[in-house]
Protein backbone atom coordinates (compact mmCIF):
# COMPACT_ATOMS: atom_id res chain seq x y z
CA UNK A 1 0.00 0.00 0.00
CA UNK A 2 1.11 3.28 -1.00
CA UNK A 3 2.29 5.47 2.31
CA UNK A 4 -0.57 8.36 3.26
CA UNK A 5 0.49 12.00 1.73
CA UNK A 6 -2.10 13.79 3.52
CA UNK A 7 -2.68 17.00 1.26
CA UNK A 8 0.81 17.65 0.54
CA UNK A 9 2.47 17.55 -2.86
CA UNK A 10 5.92 15.46 -3.27
CA UNK A 11 8.37 16.97 -6.26
CA UNK A 12 11.80 16.06 -7.05
CA UNK A 13 14.14 17.41 -9.25
CA UNK A 14 16.22 15.20 -10.74
CA UNK A 15 19.17 14.62 -13.63
CA UNK A 16 23.08 14.61 -14.07
CA UNK A 17 25.35 17.30 -13.56
CA UNK A 18 24.92 20.95 -14.72
CA UNK A 19 21.41 20.20 -15.44
CA UNK A 20 20.19 23.65 -13.57
CA UNK A 21 18.65 21.97 -10.55
CA UNK A 22 19.17 24.33 -8.32
CA UNK A 23 18.26 26.99 -10.09
CA UNK A 24 15.33 25.42 -11.11
CA UNK A 25 14.40 24.39 -7.71
CA UNK A 26 14.77 28.35 -6.46
CA UNK A 27 11.90 28.85 -9.63
CA UNK A 28 9.68 26.37 -8.72
CA UNK A 29 9.53 27.27 -5.01
CA UNK A 30 9.24 30.76 -5.64
CA UNK A 31 6.02 30.15 -8.14
CA UNK A 32 4.72 27.86 -5.82
CA UNK A 33 5.03 30.57 -2.94
CA UNK A 34 3.44 33.05 -5.12
CA UNK A 35 0.24 30.63 -5.31
CA UNK A 36 0.31 30.71 -1.59
CA UNK A 37 1.76 27.22 -1.61
CA UNK A 38 4.06 26.86 2.13
CA UNK A 39 6.82 25.25 0.59
CA UNK A 40 9.46 22.86 1.86
CA UNK A 41 12.86 23.13 -0.20
CA UNK A 42 15.33 20.25 0.48
CA UNK A 43 17.82 17.38 -1.05
CA UNK A 44 19.38 14.11 -1.11
CA UNK A 45 21.98 13.15 0.26
CA UNK A 46 21.78 15.39 2.73
CA UNK A 47 18.51 17.41 4.47
CA UNK A 48 18.88 16.05 8.00
CA UNK A 49 21.75 16.18 10.76
CA UNK A 50 23.02 12.54 10.24
CA UNK A 51 22.28 13.04 6.64
CA UNK A 52 24.86 15.33 6.26
CA UNK A 53 27.31 13.87 8.22
CA UNK A 54 26.33 10.66 5.66
CA UNK A 55 26.58 13.39 2.95
CA UNK A 56 30.37 14.48 3.86
CA UNK A 57 31.46 10.82 3.97
CA UNK A 58 30.12 9.94 0.34
CA UNK A 59 31.55 12.88 -1.38
CA UNK A 60 35.07 13.61 0.35
CA UNK A 61 37.41 12.72 -1.80
CA UNK A 62 39.25 11.60 0.82
CA UNK A 63 37.14 8.46 1.15
CA UNK A 64 38.18 7.23 -2.10
CA UNK A 65 36.87 4.07 -3.57
CA UNK A 66 34.09 3.01 -1.36
CA UNK A 67 32.47 -0.40 -1.87
CA UNK A 68 29.95 -0.07 -3.93
CA UNK A 69 26.96 -1.59 -1.60
CA UNK A 70 28.25 0.39 1.22
CA UNK A 71 27.98 3.46 -1.19
CA UNK A 72 24.49 2.38 -1.74
CA UNK A 73 23.62 1.55 1.80
CA UNK A 74 24.59 4.91 3.12
CA UNK A 75 22.75 6.55 0.57
CA UNK A 76 19.97 4.82 1.08
CA UNK A 77 20.50 5.12 4.70
CA UNK A 78 20.20 9.38 4.43
CA UNK A 79 17.34 9.06 2.81
CA UNK A 80 15.22 6.67 5.09
CA UNK A 81 16.30 9.79 7.67
CA UNK A 82 15.10 12.54 5.23
CA UNK A 83 11.86 10.90 4.95
CA UNK A 84 10.86 9.98 8.02
CA UNK A 85 11.97 13.26 9.34
CA UNK A 86 11.69 15.58 7.43
CA UNK A 87 9.59 14.83 3.81
CA UNK A 88 6.79 12.24 5.41
CA UNK A 89 5.64 14.76 8.26
CA UNK A 90 5.91 18.30 5.87
CA UNK A 91 3.33 16.01 3.40
CA UNK A 92 1.39 15.38 6.22
CA UNK A 93 1.52 18.75 6.93
CA UNK A 94 -0.26 19.62 3.25
CA UNK A 95 3.21 21.12 2.68
CA UNK A 96 4.67 20.79 -0.88
CA UNK A 97 8.48 19.71 -0.61
CA UNK A 98 10.75 19.92 -3.73
CA UNK A 99 13.50 18.07 -2.97
CA UNK A 100 17.15 17.91 -5.34
CA UNK A 101 17.35 14.21 -6.08
CA UNK A 102 16.17 11.20 -4.70
CA UNK A 103 15.58 7.37 -5.11
CA UNK A 104 16.14 7.92 -8.83
CA UNK A 105 20.03 9.10 -8.25
CA UNK A 106 20.74 6.33 -6.51
CA UNK A 107 19.17 4.04 -8.99
CA UNK A 108 20.62 5.97 -11.88
CA UNK A 109 24.35 6.67 -10.40
CA UNK A 110 24.62 3.53 -8.33
CA UNK A 111 22.83 0.88 -10.57
CA UNK A 112 23.66 2.38 -14.05
CA UNK A 113 27.28 4.00 -13.15
CA UNK A 114 28.50 0.60 -11.37
CA UNK A 115 28.54 -2.71 -11.36
CA UNK A 116 25.55 -3.65 -8.96
CA UNK A 117 22.63 -5.55 -9.22
CA UNK A 118 19.28 -3.12 -9.99
CA UNK A 119 16.43 -4.96 -8.85
CA UNK A 120 18.36 -5.06 -5.22
CA UNK A 121 19.28 -1.61 -5.26
CA UNK A 122 15.56 -0.63 -5.97
CA UNK A 123 14.63 -2.67 -3.31
CA UNK A 124 16.73 -1.40 -0.40
CA UNK A 125 15.93 1.81 -1.51
CA UNK A 126 12.21 1.27 -1.35
CA UNK A 127 12.74 -0.56 1.75
CA UNK A 128 14.45 3.03 3.08
CA UNK A 129 11.99 5.71 1.97
CA UNK A 130 8.76 2.66 2.93
CA UNK A 131 7.88 3.01 -0.53
CA UNK A 132 6.99 7.09 -0.89
CA UNK A 133 7.15 7.81 -4.79
CA UNK A 134 6.83 11.70 -5.55
CA UNK A 135 4.11 12.82 -7.57
CA UNK A 136 6.10 14.18 -9.90
CA UNK A 137 9.96 13.76 -10.60
CA UNK A 138 11.42 16.60 -13.22
CA UNK A 139 13.95 15.42 -15.10
CA UNK A 140 16.54 17.96 -16.04
CA UNK A 141 18.27 16.03 -18.88
CA UNK A 142 21.37 17.44 -20.79
CA UNK A 143 23.76 15.92 -22.75
CA UNK A 144 26.54 15.21 -20.22
CA UNK A 145 29.31 17.26 -22.32
CA UNK A 146 27.84 20.34 -22.18
CA UNK A 147 26.38 19.52 -18.56
CA UNK A 148 29.67 18.55 -17.10
CA UNK A 149 31.58 21.90 -18.51
CA UNK A 150 28.76 23.84 -17.13
CA UNK A 151 28.84 22.36 -13.51
CA UNK A 152 32.57 23.01 -13.30
CA UNK A 153 31.46 26.64 -14.23
CA UNK A 154 29.23 26.99 -11.45
CA UNK A 155 32.39 26.53 -9.71
CA UNK A 156 30.75 23.82 -7.63
CA UNK A 157 34.43 21.94 -7.84
CA UNK A 158 34.75 18.48 -9.01
CA UNK A 159 33.75 15.85 -6.63
CA UNK A 160 34.05 12.16 -6.18
CA UNK A 161 30.64 11.87 -8.46
CA UNK A 162 32.19 14.51 -11.11
CA UNK A 163 35.58 13.06 -11.74
CA UNK A 164 34.06 9.90 -13.65
CA UNK A 165 34.18 9.71 -16.82
CA UNK A 166 31.97 11.01 -19.73
CA UNK A 167 30.83 7.36 -20.16
CA UNK A 168 29.56 7.18 -16.84
CA UNK A 169 27.84 10.29 -17.09
CA UNK A 170 26.06 8.96 -20.19
CA UNK A 171 25.01 5.70 -18.44
CA UNK A 172 23.28 7.96 -15.75
CA UNK A 173 21.83 10.24 -18.67
CA UNK A 174 20.55 6.87 -20.13
CA UNK A 175 19.26 5.34 -17.03
CA UNK A 176 16.94 8.66 -15.68
CA UNK A 177 15.51 8.31 -19.15
CA UNK A 178 14.65 5.03 -18.65
CA UNK A 179 13.03 5.51 -15.14
CA UNK A 180 11.25 7.96 -16.50
CA UNK A 181 9.71 6.23 -20.04
CA UNK A 182 8.77 3.25 -17.95
CA UNK A 183 5.96 5.42 -15.56
CA UNK A 184 5.51 8.74 -18.01
CA UNK A 185 2.35 9.38 -16.12
CA UNK A 186 5.01 10.43 -12.80
CA UNK A 187 7.64 12.23 -15.11
CA UNK A 188 8.23 14.90 -16.75
CA UNK A 189 11.85 15.04 -18.99
CA UNK A 190 12.85 18.39 -20.02
CA UNK A 191 15.64 19.92 -22.11
CA UNK A 192 17.79 21.27 -19.70
CA UNK A 193 20.07 22.91 -22.28
CA UNK A 194 18.07 26.11 -23.04
CA UNK A 195 18.06 29.32 -21.04
CA UNK A 196 16.21 28.49 -17.41
CA UNK A 197 13.23 30.73 -17.41
CA UNK A 198 11.97 28.85 -20.58
CA UNK A 199 13.07 25.39 -18.75
CA UNK A 200 10.92 26.88 -15.69
CA UNK A 201 7.95 27.66 -18.16
CA UNK A 202 7.65 23.92 -18.96
CA UNK A 203 8.08 22.72 -15.05
CA UNK A 204 5.84 25.07 -14.43
CA UNK A 205 3.01 24.36 -16.70
CA UNK A 206 3.21 20.28 -15.77
CA UNK A 207 3.43 20.98 -12.25
CA UNK A 208 -0.11 22.98 -12.31
CA UNK A 209 -1.95 20.06 -13.77
CA UNK A 210 -0.19 17.64 -11.27
CA UNK A 211 -1.34 19.97 -8.58
CA UNK A 212 -4.48 20.08 -10.14
CA UNK A 213 -5.15 16.32 -10.68
CA UNK A 214 -3.90 15.72 -6.85
CA UNK A 215 -5.72 18.14 -5.46
CA UNK A 216 -9.47 16.70 -6.78
CA UNK B 1 25.97 -19.64 -3.93
CA UNK B 2 28.27 -19.35 -0.76
CA UNK B 3 30.81 -16.85 -1.06
CA UNK B 4 33.86 -18.18 -1.64
CA UNK B 5 36.27 -18.14 1.83
CA UNK B 6 39.82 -19.79 0.53
CA UNK B 7 41.29 -21.68 3.04
CA UNK B 8 40.45 -19.12 6.13
CA UNK B 9 37.67 -19.21 9.13
CA UNK B 10 35.47 -16.87 9.93
CA UNK B 11 34.87 -16.37 13.94
CA UNK B 12 32.33 -14.19 15.30
CA UNK B 13 31.94 -13.16 19.01
CA UNK B 14 28.03 -12.03 19.53
CA UNK B 15 25.95 -11.40 22.44
CA UNK B 16 24.61 -8.67 24.90
CA UNK B 17 26.44 -5.68 27.07
CA UNK B 18 29.09 -7.19 29.63
CA UNK B 19 29.43 -10.60 28.24
CA UNK B 20 33.27 -10.24 28.29
CA UNK B 21 33.36 -10.09 24.08
CA UNK B 22 36.77 -8.09 24.37
CA UNK B 23 38.55 -10.07 27.19
CA UNK B 24 37.75 -13.36 25.12
CA UNK B 25 38.74 -12.03 21.83
CA UNK B 26 41.82 -11.21 23.46
CA UNK B 27 41.88 -14.77 24.91
CA UNK B 28 41.07 -16.60 21.98
CA UNK B 29 43.39 -14.82 19.52
CA UNK B 30 46.09 -15.05 21.92
CA UNK B 31 45.57 -19.07 21.60
CA UNK B 32 45.15 -19.24 17.87
CA UNK B 33 48.50 -17.12 17.73
CA UNK B 34 50.19 -19.58 20.20
CA UNK B 35 48.64 -22.71 16.97
CA UNK B 36 50.68 -20.71 14.01
CA UNK B 37 47.59 -19.32 12.72
CA UNK B 38 47.44 -15.90 11.35
CA UNK B 39 44.71 -13.82 13.17
CA UNK B 40 42.98 -10.50 12.01
CA UNK B 41 41.32 -9.14 15.22
CA UNK B 42 38.29 -7.09 14.25
CA UNK B 43 34.40 -5.61 15.06
CA UNK B 44 31.40 -3.74 13.60
CA UNK B 45 30.83 -1.44 13.62
CA UNK B 46 33.95 0.33 12.63
CA UNK B 47 36.94 -2.03 11.55
CA UNK B 48 37.32 0.37 8.01
CA UNK B 49 37.88 4.29 7.54
CA UNK B 50 34.37 4.41 6.44
CA UNK B 51 32.84 2.09 9.30
CA UNK B 52 34.43 3.95 11.67
CA UNK B 53 32.95 7.55 10.65
CA UNK B 54 29.88 5.47 10.80
CA UNK B 55 30.17 4.01 14.34
CA UNK B 56 30.57 7.83 15.65
CA UNK B 57 27.44 8.86 13.99
CA UNK B 58 25.71 5.28 15.44
CA UNK B 59 26.89 5.80 19.02
CA UNK B 60 26.98 9.87 19.55
CA UNK B 61 24.64 10.80 21.93
CA UNK B 62 24.02 13.72 20.30
CA UNK B 63 22.55 11.69 17.48
CA UNK B 64 19.82 11.09 19.39
CA UNK B 65 16.32 8.58 17.86
CA UNK B 66 17.30 7.83 14.33
CA UNK B 67 15.01 6.32 12.41
CA UNK B 68 14.82 2.76 13.18
CA UNK B 69 15.22 2.20 9.17
CA UNK B 70 17.88 4.78 9.33
CA UNK B 71 19.83 2.72 11.75
CA UNK B 72 19.78 -0.59 10.23
CA UNK B 73 21.18 1.22 6.36
CA UNK B 74 24.13 2.33 8.38
CA UNK B 75 24.78 -0.62 10.23
CA UNK B 76 24.30 -2.67 6.79
CA UNK B 77 26.46 0.43 5.04
CA UNK B 78 29.53 -0.60 7.78
CA UNK B 79 29.23 -4.00 6.96
CA UNK B 80 29.18 -3.74 3.72
CA UNK B 81 32.35 -2.08 3.51
CA UNK B 82 33.76 -4.41 6.57
CA UNK B 83 32.99 -7.05 4.71
CA UNK B 84 34.55 -6.46 1.16
CA UNK B 85 37.75 -4.64 2.21
CA UNK B 86 38.45 -6.40 5.72
CA UNK B 87 37.25 -9.88 6.32
CA UNK B 88 37.10 -11.02 2.62
CA UNK B 89 40.80 -10.31 1.72
CA UNK B 90 41.74 -11.98 4.96
CA UNK B 91 39.62 -14.89 4.53
CA UNK B 92 41.45 -15.38 0.82
CA UNK B 93 44.80 -15.48 2.18
CA UNK B 94 43.87 -17.97 4.58
CA UNK B 95 43.81 -15.91 7.95
CA UNK B 96 41.69 -16.33 10.45
CA UNK B 97 39.23 -14.07 11.40
CA UNK B 98 37.88 -12.83 14.97
CA UNK B 99 35.43 -10.28 15.14
CA UNK B 100 33.71 -8.73 17.35
CA UNK B 101 29.85 -8.40 16.62
CA UNK B 102 28.51 -9.09 13.36
CA UNK B 103 25.27 -9.61 11.36
CA UNK B 104 23.38 -11.02 14.54
CA UNK B 105 23.85 -8.18 16.58
CA UNK B 106 22.00 -6.28 14.11
CA UNK B 107 19.16 -8.87 13.85
CA UNK B 108 19.03 -8.87 17.61
CA UNK B 109 19.20 -5.26 18.70
CA UNK B 110 17.05 -3.64 15.95
CA UNK B 111 15.12 -6.56 14.97
CA UNK B 112 13.99 -7.79 18.85
CA UNK B 113 14.50 -4.43 20.26
CA UNK B 114 12.96 -2.33 17.97
CA UNK B 115 9.35 -2.06 15.29
CA UNK B 116 11.63 -3.12 12.45
CA UNK B 117 10.15 -5.90 9.95
CA UNK B 118 13.00 -8.74 11.22
CA UNK B 119 12.41 -10.26 7.62
CA UNK B 120 13.43 -7.09 5.69
CA UNK B 121 16.32 -6.57 7.89
CA UNK B 122 17.75 -10.02 7.55
CA UNK B 123 17.53 -9.32 3.79
CA UNK B 124 19.29 -6.17 3.54
CA UNK B 125 22.00 -7.71 6.05
CA UNK B 126 22.56 -10.39 3.82
CA UNK B 127 22.89 -8.39 0.41
CA UNK B 128 25.23 -6.08 2.59
CA UNK B 129 27.62 -9.17 3.52
CA UNK B 130 27.37 -11.29 0.07
CA UNK B 131 25.78 -13.69 2.16
CA UNK B 132 28.64 -13.97 4.02
CA UNK B 133 28.28 -16.27 7.22
CA UNK B 134 30.49 -16.80 10.22
CA UNK B 135 32.03 -20.69 10.55
CA UNK B 136 31.56 -20.34 14.23
CA UNK B 137 29.49 -17.78 16.19
CA UNK B 138 29.94 -17.73 19.56
CA UNK B 139 27.15 -16.08 22.00
CA UNK B 140 28.56 -15.00 24.96
CA UNK B 141 25.36 -15.15 27.16
CA UNK B 142 24.20 -13.36 30.14
CA UNK B 143 21.63 -11.72 31.87
CA UNK B 144 21.18 -8.40 31.53
CA UNK B 145 20.77 -7.38 34.76
CA UNK B 146 24.24 -8.93 35.41
CA UNK B 147 25.69 -7.75 31.97
CA UNK B 148 24.79 -4.08 32.13
CA UNK B 149 26.66 -4.10 35.52
CA UNK B 150 29.94 -5.40 34.15
CA UNK B 151 29.48 -3.14 31.34
CA UNK B 152 29.07 -0.21 33.60
CA UNK B 153 31.85 -1.32 36.27
CA UNK B 154 33.96 -1.79 32.78
CA UNK B 155 34.32 2.01 32.42
CA UNK B 156 32.86 2.00 28.90
CA UNK B 157 30.55 4.84 29.74
CA UNK B 158 26.66 4.69 29.07
CA UNK B 159 26.30 4.86 24.94
CA UNK B 160 23.29 5.29 23.47
CA UNK B 161 22.63 1.27 23.25
CA UNK B 162 23.19 0.84 26.73
CA UNK B 163 20.98 3.63 27.93
CA UNK B 164 18.21 1.63 26.43
CA UNK B 165 15.54 0.15 28.99
CA UNK B 166 16.27 -3.50 31.01
CA UNK B 167 13.21 -4.88 28.97
CA UNK B 168 15.16 -4.15 25.53
CA UNK B 169 18.11 -5.89 26.64
CA UNK B 170 15.73 -8.91 27.55
CA UNK B 171 14.32 -9.13 24.08
CA UNK B 172 18.22 -8.72 22.47
CA UNK B 173 19.40 -11.39 24.69
CA UNK B 174 16.33 -14.09 23.76
CA UNK B 175 16.98 -12.91 19.97
CA UNK B 176 20.31 -13.97 20.36
CA UNK B 177 19.57 -17.55 21.77
CA UNK B 178 16.87 -17.69 19.19
CA UNK B 179 19.45 -17.13 16.36
CA UNK B 180 21.39 -19.82 17.67
CA UNK B 181 18.99 -22.11 18.16
CA UNK B 182 17.89 -21.96 14.37
CA UNK B 183 21.22 -23.08 13.30
CA UNK B 184 22.94 -25.05 16.40
CA UNK B 185 25.62 -26.83 13.89
CA UNK B 186 27.42 -22.98 13.52
CA UNK B 187 26.68 -21.39 16.62
CA UNK B 188 28.04 -21.90 20.56
CA UNK B 189 26.53 -20.58 23.28
CA UNK B 190 28.35 -20.18 26.22
CA UNK B 191 27.59 -19.15 30.03
CA UNK B 192 29.61 -16.02 29.87
CA UNK B 193 28.72 -15.39 34.00
CA UNK B 194 31.58 -17.14 34.67
CA UNK B 195 35.49 -16.54 35.11
CA UNK B 196 36.97 -15.40 32.17
CA UNK B 197 39.53 -18.84 31.81
CA UNK B 198 36.42 -20.75 32.10
CA UNK B 199 34.64 -19.41 28.93
CA UNK B 200 37.33 -19.06 27.30
CA UNK B 201 38.42 -23.31 27.60
CA UNK B 202 34.42 -23.90 26.32
CA UNK B 203 35.20 -21.09 23.57
CA UNK B 204 38.81 -22.94 22.54
CA UNK B 205 37.09 -26.85 22.67
CA UNK B 206 34.24 -25.68 20.13
CA UNK B 207 37.03 -23.80 18.40
CA UNK B 208 39.40 -26.25 17.84
CA UNK B 209 36.55 -29.15 16.49
CA UNK B 210 35.57 -26.22 13.89
CA UNK B 211 38.54 -25.43 12.82
CA UNK B 212 39.62 -29.41 12.41
CA UNK B 213 35.98 -29.93 10.18
CA UNK B 214 36.88 -26.70 7.80
CA UNK B 215 40.52 -27.66 7.18
CA UNK B 216 39.44 -31.36 5.97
Amino acid sequence: MAPDSGTGFFLVLEGGEGGGKSTQAGLVVQWLREQGRTVLQTRQPGGTPVGSRLREILLDPATGALDPRTESLVYAADKAEHVATVIAPALMRGEVVVCDRYVDSTLAYQGAGRAIDASELARVAAWATGDRRPHLTVVLDIDPEVGLVRAGRAGDGHDRIEAEPLEFHRRVRQHFLDLAAARPAEYLVVDADRDPATVHADVREALEARLAAVAT
